[in-house]
């Protein structure tokens, strides 16, 4: 259990298999986000259909409503939302520091108001675990601090925080059926990026994320951060570079030896109208798409391009149809599936590099990156969607 | 093409074949509403599972968005929003008649505000019977004008308008392969009901609707205008009762030998967070159910109820995800097709008076009715679903 067998290498990228409770995950590997317990706008049936392995929901979500331990009286997250599969959640960290406004920080942990009904509320590191044990995912998060990543001195603070939590989170763990993944955080800066690398290997946890990425940084400083990262993390446990990402930020983060992602952005852009495709983002609602008898993308063989226009898919959008956020969630889950299946092949082929420069040399770029957690209500990202 | 195949009947209650240039329908039939070329909430491929066979879209809706031209220059509605199976088109009047402070209605057609930008448009017999025949169903309906049921003298003149424009519709149609339903009115007057109904034989459509029911009349006069045409129409052609109705009135309906329904019921109010059930109607969002781990429906085989309980489908309403609306609208409308193959099969047996006594005697009414549209602008109803 928990064991990460690496199949193949091509260069950085790596091609894995991470063994879980719930089933076998081939890596490289892109989880949707469920925030609520649901992908939303998708059943089960049809993340499964897409090809979907491992799921995402948010801790601080779901510890808020329906509660942790309504959950765990349901049979767990598994059970209760219908997922089969492998699952992740977070630890709550991301959301509650993302709520600037009205929560309190200290050493022992944060104090954060409920953004559903304003009710008071704590976070500790052995809280969130207790939270991840009844919720029952097969890869739970340390409780960490996610600063932002220029401030050298808020890093430098909140880097000490992250690794004494670590270590409680460790210390806190009843379940042995759950893999604990440490945080490195540190911002852009790469000596404290190493120093928390070495301080969490030190733990020896099962999995480690890469934290504290595209949330204000440039491309260039993430992609630094992770080169800097693919020698200081151990080869045979798996990495997962938490909130990312777009198309490219997939194959960029692969080039750099990343194993796990997890993004809001293509259900997200969905509901907002836009599709993700392998030469950029369309905007569906776009004018000129009222009369296109094409596919949303040309080639694809996803459910919504198989079988509707992007006349229809844009009609969908202008009356405020909730299939127009089904059809379109469909299509950009399945590009960002498709791709990770994609890499894993070439590496395994031995063929990444040509993959990924062929790829990347048909994409243009967009504004925006991916947030931790999918929801409408607060707490939500400065970046937009549009 | 076009004949009613009568197979069965017990009482008054019949099992026909009705033949369609895309399929044949089984009826008793129930159609779910799509008013913009959508079953709210479902994709065609659900919707095909649960074993719909007829949809229908409103003409008004698609004349205004998309515009009928363009649906035509896709393909059709069928194409346009991958229904393969029959479908059914109303004529536009009953949204029309339903603007009525921005209506102006003469004995050749009706001028009328769109709902959409507050624009003037003009339909006439003629132009609805265009409409439809950009749209491509299978069967269309003539131009009606449809009066509030009580007010006597209102229906005496609506139903000459009526009268006239099923001859100009039946004169301006051009396709030979779309079925035009007549439509009797006359409000809950028996004498002018008959005198609709001989008059509309007389004309000779290959299908006959039954209009202005389920507008604020009782159950009782509906049922008594039902009991009234049996002996007025002819038996070999099919009949429509449009814009009903829920479980109890599909029985009722069948019993006094309706053929075809339609109703918004299903899919609107599992928007709202209701599950039609044989025992009557469960608002799912009330607070008993948030720790109850049974289906929404016992005994129910449906996907939502094969799959999620009461707890999560409580949760995904509170959270106002996508999927709450999703799995009620599956529910729900799996509840009143399965309803409809059931008395199907008991009217072959010979069984259906014991199979709608039964039904009716487990059965607890809501307030509440169907309308002509599933839409959430206007125009709406005066009743409201909760």
């Amino acid at each position: 259990m928990f064991e990460f067998d690496l199949s193949a290498q091509s260069g950085s990228a790596r091609a894995g298999v991470f063994h879980t409770p719930h089933g076998d995950l081939l890596t490289p590997v892109f989880a949707p986000v469920g925030t609520a317990a649901t992908v939303k706008a998708l059943t089960p049936l049809q993340l499964k259909d897409l090809g979907a392995t491992l799921v995402l929901s948010n801790t601080y979500h779901l510890y808020l409503r329906p509660g942790d331990e309504l959950v765990r009286e349901m049979g767990g997250l598994h059970q209760f939302m219908q997922w089969p599969g492998p699952m992740l959640t977070d630890s709550g960290g991301f959301q509650v520091f993302s709520l600037s406004d009205t929560r309190k920080i200290d050493d022992d942990g944060v104090t954060f108001k409920s953004h559903i009904d304003g009710s008071l509320h704590r976070f500790t590191p052995e809280k969130s675990i207790a939270v991840q044990e009844n919720l029952g995912a097969d890869i739970i998060m340390a409780f960490d601090e996610c600063a932002p990543p220029l401030d050298r001195d808020y890093n430098r603070a909140a880097l000490n925080r992250t690794h004494a939590w670590a270590a409680r989170c460790q210390a806190a763990q009843k379940r042995a059926d759950q893999a604990l993944f440490g945080i490195v955080q540190g911002g852009v800066f790469y000596d404290l990026r190493e120093e928390s690398a070495r301080y969490l290997t030190g733990l020896d946890f099962p999995g480690y994320a890469i934290g504290g990425l595209a949330v204000g940084e440039s491309k260039e400083q993430m992609h630094a951060v992770l080169e800097a990262m693919h020698a200081c993390l151990p080869a045979h446990k798996p990495r997962y570079l938490m909130g990312v990402g777009s198309p490219e930020d997939l194959v960029n983060g692969v080039k750099r030896g990343i194993d796990v992602f997890d993004c809001v952005l293509p259900t997200r852009v969905a509901r907002n109208g836009a599709a993700l495709t392998r030469t950029g983002r369309l905007n569906m609602k776009n004018a000129p798409f009222a009369r296109d008898p094409r596919p949303v993308e040309e080639g694809c063989t996803c459910y919504c391009c198989a079988n509707f226009t992007r006349a229809y898919v844009r009609h969908l959008i202008t009356s405020e149809e909730i299939l127009a956020a089904v059809l379109l969630t469909i299509h950009n889950v399945h590009l960002l599936l498709t791709l990770t299946r994609e890499m894993r092949q070439s590496i395994l082929a031995g063929t990444f590099d040509a993959y990924a420069a062929d790829f990347l040399s048909h994409y243009q770029s967009s504004p925006g990156q991916g947030n931790k957690s999918d929801s409408d209500a607060r707490p939500r990202p400065a970046e937009s969607f549009s």
